[in-house]
């Protein structure tokens, strides 16, 4: 069976990813990187799903967290509310963190013989983050077919998060089992940038939106 | 001043580099890997060598060592003897590491306004090891800069070891101060292929080798 490694943060997009690759017979290991992120509740998220199908799931936790103090993410900073592909969203930006979560991913897929590293970013990610966009993603594909002879495959680089609920709504997917939003507390809060772009998705893709938010 | 990043093993090599960046009158911030190595024998020389010249010197720990079992740098087979070109050497790759040590040095980079991560591969190394040959420099160098605007600079890729030699004696370089065998022991083994290639430069070069060598 044609293996991949699929590189997973527990979000929306990357759970439809690993869905959606199964649905075309890969077999899979799922990665994930606590990058130093304010809360981990995503990564439960993953893991639970590579629990659930079965795979594999190496969590990597790179010592990195000094470094990328910057980010609203991470450091002192608040992550924004407003829209996710407004400019204010700059803060949330982690400097090189794609290329790193992709080298991490391909020394798995090394080891297990997998052909490709899968990541989940979308078109509506390309207006804010320079390292989800289509240019970013070849050259990276290109360099690492060249050290170890794995591409990196971006399935959904050319659909916009709407089209994402579609597709995992097409293949089932339990919308209630991910994790979106940049605060870590029982729900999701419903008004920062990531939660305010997966509501709109659900709108937008007219899909009924089984989370629970805390700012209806 | 304009900095870059360096990546220092604490070889002959990367040290060289250091000075010769620094000869071109940049400021500098040394990334070091541990990578599950043997041995860090030559991160203590990396860290000397920052040291010495007062450079930041940030060392990087990821947890890759399980992935990287098949390696003989790392898990349990023994580092060939032999010449460092040779086919036997593969079992020295460690896959993909190079991409990962620039990602990690390029969040560095970011933090401190560094144009450019420097490493120091270089003609010698293209035979066996993938990642250090020009065209994967030359994608990731692309990938990089779209990433977070921060280039790879190889200034050695077109030398071989024998002139990274003379362009170290032409700077003063204090080769006693660099380490380069497989295994850590007191001296260099002499043998181990690192060692073999090691002592051929000095030798290529003309320039007295003032390391000590357990066999002669």
């Amino acid at each position: 069976m044609r293996k991949v490694v699929s590189v997973v943060s527990g979000g929306l997009d990357s759970s439809v990813l690993v869905h959606f690759m199964k649905s075309l017979g890969y077999d899979q290991a799922i990665v994930s990187l606590d990058y130093g992120q304010k809360h981990s509740k995503e990564l439960d998220y993953a893991k639970a799903l590579a629990q659930r199908l079965g795979y594999e799931h190496v969590l990597f936790s790179p010592d990195l967290k000094e470094q990328w103090q910057a980010s609203s993410l991470i450091g002192p900073d608040t992550p924004p509310a407003g829209h996710y592909a407004s400019p204010t969203m700059a803060s949330t930006i982690v400097p090189n963190r794609n290329m790193l979560i992709v080298a991490m991913a391909a020394t798995v897929a090394v080891r297990i013989g997998a052909e490709a590293v899968v990541i989940g970013v979308h078109a509506g990610d390309h207006p804010v983050y320079p390292d989800c966009r289509p240019a970013f993603i070849a050259a990276l594909s290109e360099a690492l077919q060249l050290a170890c002879n794995v591409r990196v495959l971006a399935p959904f680089e050319n659909l916009y998060k709407a089209d994402i609920v579609n597709l995992g709504n097409n293949l089932n997917v339990d919308f209630a089992q991910t994790w979106s939003c940049y605060r870590g507390d029982e729900h999701h809060c419903g008004v920062c940038g990531t939660c305010v772009e997966r509501r709109e998705a659900f709108t937008i893709a007219g899909v009924v939106d089984p989370t629970v938010y805390e700012n209806a």
